[in-house]
């Protein structure tokens, strides 16, 4: 049971997660704090908060679980500014997609990393953005990656870990760096490609109409490259290491595509292919 | 009116096309070719079509519109079959994904380009293949896309164009170099992209792991490397000159991007991440 939560940043993500609790009444005061006035009335008319502040320091002062969802260039700022307000038993935990970044400015913040801090990452989402968007079954069945580091103290990792089971999510623990590693992978990357891709047409002479032209699968394909550009170029930054060894397999993947192409190697283009849509097949079936 | 159609591959788009025409009563008799006999005798008892053979020749006797929906690698192979036992003035059209190679494959079949061929592209399609898949409406509201050439009648160019308008389609006419790169851009790069993205994350020790991690958006976005293998390498080397322009233009983007990335210049990502959403959302719009 969680006294009194502190939602820094009060969108899709901070909102969804004070629905859920709510709904099940694992929660006694909702505290919502954000940068957009009218985002936090409209909180409060949504009952997703109880009361509202724009001061972050403010806000954590006498919760016992703090839960910062704000992107994650803003991050460092939130962790300075609640520095010197945290009940000594208060745990703080964060939504970030980027794990390294968010210790680094854990650590700049505090200067050591707090045994209480608890980073994690929620893996769920919809096109959809701020607290009108939120939902409490945002987390039934998605996975919640916990990445606690040897300082982090074994309660704090508990009782995060039970907050996001409260809200109906499966949660894993890895380290940050793995973390780091799988996301850059699964997610980071085919943004990349998305974002890519569109640009690419985007700036060829005859847009419009090869736009025109575009498909169906065309459409699915590019969904994510409409995702919030400030967002992307923050997680881009923040995960820049394992992101760039990514996007460096991804190319040495396409320049032997590009060769196979170019000299019409039909038997190795078949066995790419083969070989991923087997993937593709199987991963598919295990996630049914 | 046609009299009598035959269709040279009797899967997804040759079934839809048969269907389609025979629902708007627009055909007399659909004599159906293939090679899987199971195939032929399910289109058979599905009503797709009248008679079968697996012999092209026996197909196209007495046709007054032949289609001719195989694979791009078997394309020659047809022609070569059909040539002499087509009738003076019979239509035959196509459903390849390329048009350059089939233009060539017609020119090597039939030594010169015959004057009734009208090579087309219907840009419909399911995750679904062969005739147990196929339905009526599959064309209502799709593109076709035909390619005539300076040799092509007008008057097949007109009854060609009437028969898919009859399945519902909007037809549209372009250069077969502007299709290719068309398509090359608009499906064939982002085909690559997904087998290339699976395939790269496939081969990485942990892939088990990374999979397991793929969230929703990823399984959106790698559908299309579920598609088959063997039309898809048909496709590249038919494609190959137009595939490798897009593919190099593609690597300059991500080269540049990598660089962003790798240097952290948010600056320069957002401008990119920008511009790419900008034109998914008005490519979005357009679309509805």
């Amino acid at each position: 049971m969680i006294k009194r939560l502190a939602i820094i940043g009060v969108g899709l993500i901070g909102g969804s997660l004070a629905r859920a609790l709510r709904a099940a009444g694992a929660v006694g005061e909702v505290v919502g704090c954000g940068r957009a006035l009218p985002n936090l009335e409209k909180a409060l008319e949504l009952g997703v908060v109880d009361t509202f502040t724009q001061d972050p320091a403010e806000a954590v002062a006498g919760a016992d679980m703090i839960f910062v969802a704000v992107p994650l260039g803003a991050m460092r700022g939130v962790f300075e500014t609640i520095r010197d307000h945290l009940h000594p038993q208060a745990i703080v935990t964060d939504g970030g997609s980027v794990k390294g970044s968010v210790v680094m400015d854990a650590i700049g913040a505090f200067g050591t990393l707090p045994p209480r801090l608890v980073p994690g990452h929620p893996i769920a989402g919809t096109e959809h953005s701020g607290v009108e968007a939120s939902f409490a079954e945002l987390y039934h069945h998605r996975r919640v990656i916990l990445t606690p580091l040897p300082e982090t103290d074994p309660e704090a990792l508990a009782r995060v870990t039970a907050m996001w089971e409260t809200a109906g999510a499966d949660v894993t623990c890895m380290s940050v760096a793995h973390h780091d590693e799988v996301l850059a992978a699964t997610s980071h990357l085919p943004h990349m490609l998305a974002f890519g891709l569109v640009d690419t047409l985007a700036r060829m002479r005859e847009n419009d109409e090869i736009f025109r032209y575009a498909a169906g699968g065309f459409r699915d394909f590019t969904r994510i490259a409409s995702s919030n550009p400030v967002m992307w170029r923050d997680i881009c930054v923040a995960n820049r290491e394992a992101l760039s060894a990514m996007l460096a397999r991804f190319g040495v993947e396409m320049t032997d595509l590009a060769e196979s192409i170019r000299h019409a190697d039909g038997e190795r283009l078949l066995e790419i292919f083969a070989r991923a849509k087997a993937a593709r097949d199987r991963y598919l079936d295990s996630a049914r």
